[in-house]
């Protein structure tokens, strides 16, 4: 198994009969969603797209959304998706930035298709061109083309799009297996986005599996414990702010949920309290603690069985590097003894091949083959993976990605703003909220204002919910660099911030 | 994970204290066998050894043999397993083909001893030299470089040394951590020799995993039995004929054998009625049937739970391709429809880089990634492998293929033989047993005679057991081909001739 060719031609050589995917009404075979995706590769040469173009998709999940992630790289070109969250600004940029030709989505798209030369609307439009094409056969491709640009936020404002090859994508799905073992008696509940990594993780799992896959549009708890009952499911991979949505709703209103074997989390810290809950409420259901970036398509390290650890030190660990991953700790003086933190960094077939037409910024985190995740940890003598800090300047919210200087960039260009800096405070169910610090150069400005102001360019999800005011100027080291540690400290007195 | 070197590292990083290996009074943790590595890696530098340089092991199992063999790639050169039942003439052989520069042996190395500039004998020389060698780190190799070259018989009579890079090896390390899923709570028994992909092919996991593996330097039935019960084994891999003798040897002294989790067997046919007994005798063990090749390294497909299976017909097939390897049909007209049989073709990270200096046999095998295997057999609806015959004139004897021209090529070098074939014919312990049928030039040869003159050439599993002589000429097709099929048959008739 090589490209994501692979998997799919498993499906269907192997699955045929078996359902796949499971969306509303919607409920598809994977011979019926084999020969969807070769009428899409049809759909993709019939508009004349040349070996590697990109098409992006911007949608909510769907089961659509599957055939179309999987196919566009099968077919030999790019998949882009994009954040439903962003702002029209953000979606622009990466449309523009990554070169798009064509847009498949769900949404009027405005603004948006002037920056494409092709737009596909789901529904009616998708579904014509669709029973139209001609099936086609999927590419050659080979392992090292691009499979995708992933948009994830940048340290220096812009997004970057991260290019993942078929090589990592077909590693990360072996390395899922062996993580998180799917086989053909387990239904997948997809309740993460699609276009984040925690949504579309499993997808080529479950393809090459034979592992149903139950879709959720948008993530409501208790249509999702319906769906637990109604189909199942025995597999899920959530961010903590959606398993604490679960566990509430469970509690008020239990479900049948027995079927459930694994229960995933990851892309931001999870509370001990929230796990004991989870296990709880889910006690047929292993808890998985997984750590990953989009860089390494993603997991790097999990921790299995860690509702039996919830008492032990190892339980705030993010467990060990996934079979096929290797990860050491990057010290002054090369790799760090155990016990001792430094820079994490990870090497194997998932890492990225780079930032897209960012060969400055790749050349800054990928050195040797080995990716420098900008978080700082620790290992323990049996390699259990320890994070303590992020040197990367960043918020997670909602198991989304925040850069503080994208959203302090923004905020510098409203002229009441003299000075700016931001950073993350507690928040219950987000872990994390993005708070400003504004010393205002027009005392007229309101929080509301700011808040406003940001929202014009920056996705729901990276808007400042609270902000400060101060007429001092803000504290600032030698070389004139803020000390944002200075500032967050007080919002975090008492707080047991996990990171990762 | 990308090279050789990624599991050691694994183990020196994750398992330190645990018992890495046991053989016979010699027991030694991860890090003690951490040490000896570097130190091997050390000698290997005093002797001056180039990157790549090829060096040889010709010895009985032991812990030291698992040492060497991991090494010797991690360390930047490959390593050359050869198979202690050949005679000197096919060591001979390989020494030369393969360009080896050193020899680690555990026997006198007489006529060997000429054939390379060095010579480690296994014991005082081979500690002596570790002991005063300084540890080395490991070299900092390339995923496609040569680990290994693998000898294997060849269809046009000399062996091919199969070259395996450290992509394949850690490629079949995924695959079988798919396939065979251990964890720190396993313990391996190695009963099959380790210079055979059977006896090998879990080293690397149980490095990376920190499982003990339990070493037998030779196979005893009753010694294994004991050992399980004293390591409390928990997964062993066997050919069929080891598989049959721990049957008899356990239902002759039931030993207690509870800890078993994994009987994987391979490398030949087995029959139903073994299986059946396996699971009687060996009722807590999950039973599962390997197919592969050393130029596969090796694995391709499995069937596991076999136990549960052997009154289904999926019982005789060999199981589904593993999660990494794709495996196709290949007809006529390209692709086989399932249920159709063709030549087995598998692609994957896993496939050799080719012959070693045999580009033409290369080229015969490896067509666009793809690996031919020489097997005949059919897909079914789920992706099951049926093996059916095998279009590379060859028997499996004991798990170890012999290639009939070989031992053709040998006999007619004999004066008294004008014309000879030599195919399989049924033996109820070895699977088959190596047949010759002979129209001799001179009456006065006999059975006897014929054997000893193979001896002096062929290691002892190639050598006919039988030889069947005939004054009328061998019956041939139009071009002049021997119609062996049809001088086999009536040995066949009533046997149910399993192929894999």
């Amino acid at each position: 198994m090589r490209t994501v060719v692979d998997p799919l031609m498993r499906a269907e050589a192997m699955h045929g009969p078996r359902t796949a995917l499971v969306c509303g009404d919607v409920r598809r075979s994977f011979a019926e969603v084999a020969d969807r995706c070769h009428r899409l590769a049809g759909v993709l040469d019939d508009l004349g797209l040349e070996r590697g173009a990109r098409v992006a998709v911007l949608a909510a999940n769907s089961a659509e959304y599957a055939e179309i992630y999987a196919t566009i790289p099968a077919a030999g070109r790019s998949v882009v998706p994009l954040n439903t969250r962003w702002a029209d600004a953000e979606l622009l940029y990466a449309l523009d930035d990554g070169g798009v030709l064509v847009l498949i989505t769900d949404r009027e798209p405005g603004a948006l298709a002037d920056a494409v030369d092709t737009v596909v609307q789901l529904g009616d439009d998708y579904e014509g061109r669709l029973a139209a094409a001609t099936p086609a056969p999927y590419a050659d491709v080979e392992e090292d083309e691009i499979a995708g640009l992933f948009y994830t936020g940048g340290t220096t404002g812009k997004s970057k799009g991260v290019m993942l090859t078929h090589r990592n994508l077909v590693a990360n799905t072996l390395h899922s297996q062996i993580m998180m073992p799917l086989d053909d008696s387990d239904t997948y509940l997809v309740v993460a986005p699609m276009f984040h990594a925690a949504g579309s993780t499993s997808l080529l799992q479950c393809f090459a599996l034979g592992v149903p896959q139950v879709v959720v549009p948008a993530f409501e708890p208790n249509a999702c414990l319906d769906l637990i009952e109604a189909e199942g499911c025995s597999m899920t991979l959530a961010v903590p702010t959606m398993l604490a949505a679960l566990i509430e709703a469970q509690s008020a209103s239990p479900r049948d949920t027995s079927t459930l074997r694994k229960i995933a989390h990851g892309a931001s810290p999870i509370a001990m309290e929230l796990l004991k809950r989870a296990h709880e409420l889910f006690p047929t259901a292993e808890l998985i603690h997984l750590y990953g970036a989009t860089e390494t398509a993603p997991l790097v390290t999990g921790l299995r069985n860690e509702q039996t650890l919830t008492d032990s030190p190892r339980g705030k660990s993010a467990g060990q590097p996934v079979l096929g991953v290797t990860v050491r700790i990057d010290g002054p003086a090369g790799d760090q003894p155990a016990g001792q933190a430094g820079e994490v960094l990870a090497k194997g077939p998932n890492i990225m091949a780079g930032y897209w037409n960012k060969p400055e910024q790749t050349a800054e985190v990928l050195q040797a083959g080995w990716y420098r995740t900008g978080d700082v940890g620790y290992l323990d003598d049996e390699g259990f993976l320890y994070l303590v800090d992020r040197a990367k300047d960043m918020i997670i919210s909602g198991g989304e990605n925040v850069y503080c200087s994208e959203v302090e960039d923004v905020i510098y260009r409203n002229p009441k703003v003299l000075e700016a800096t931001v950073f993350g405070i507690p928040n219950e169910q987000w872990g994390e909220q993005v708070h400003a610090v504004i010393v205002p150069r027009d005392e007229s400005l309101t929080e509301n204002e700011l808040i406003e102001f940001c929202r014009e360019s920056l996705g729901g999800y990276k808007v400042p919910r609270s902000v400060s005011f101060q007429s001092d100027e803000l504290p600032k080291s030698g070389p004139g660099k803020v000390l944002k540690r200075e500032l967050r400290a007080p919002y975090w007195e008492g707080h047991d911030r996990g990171i990762n």
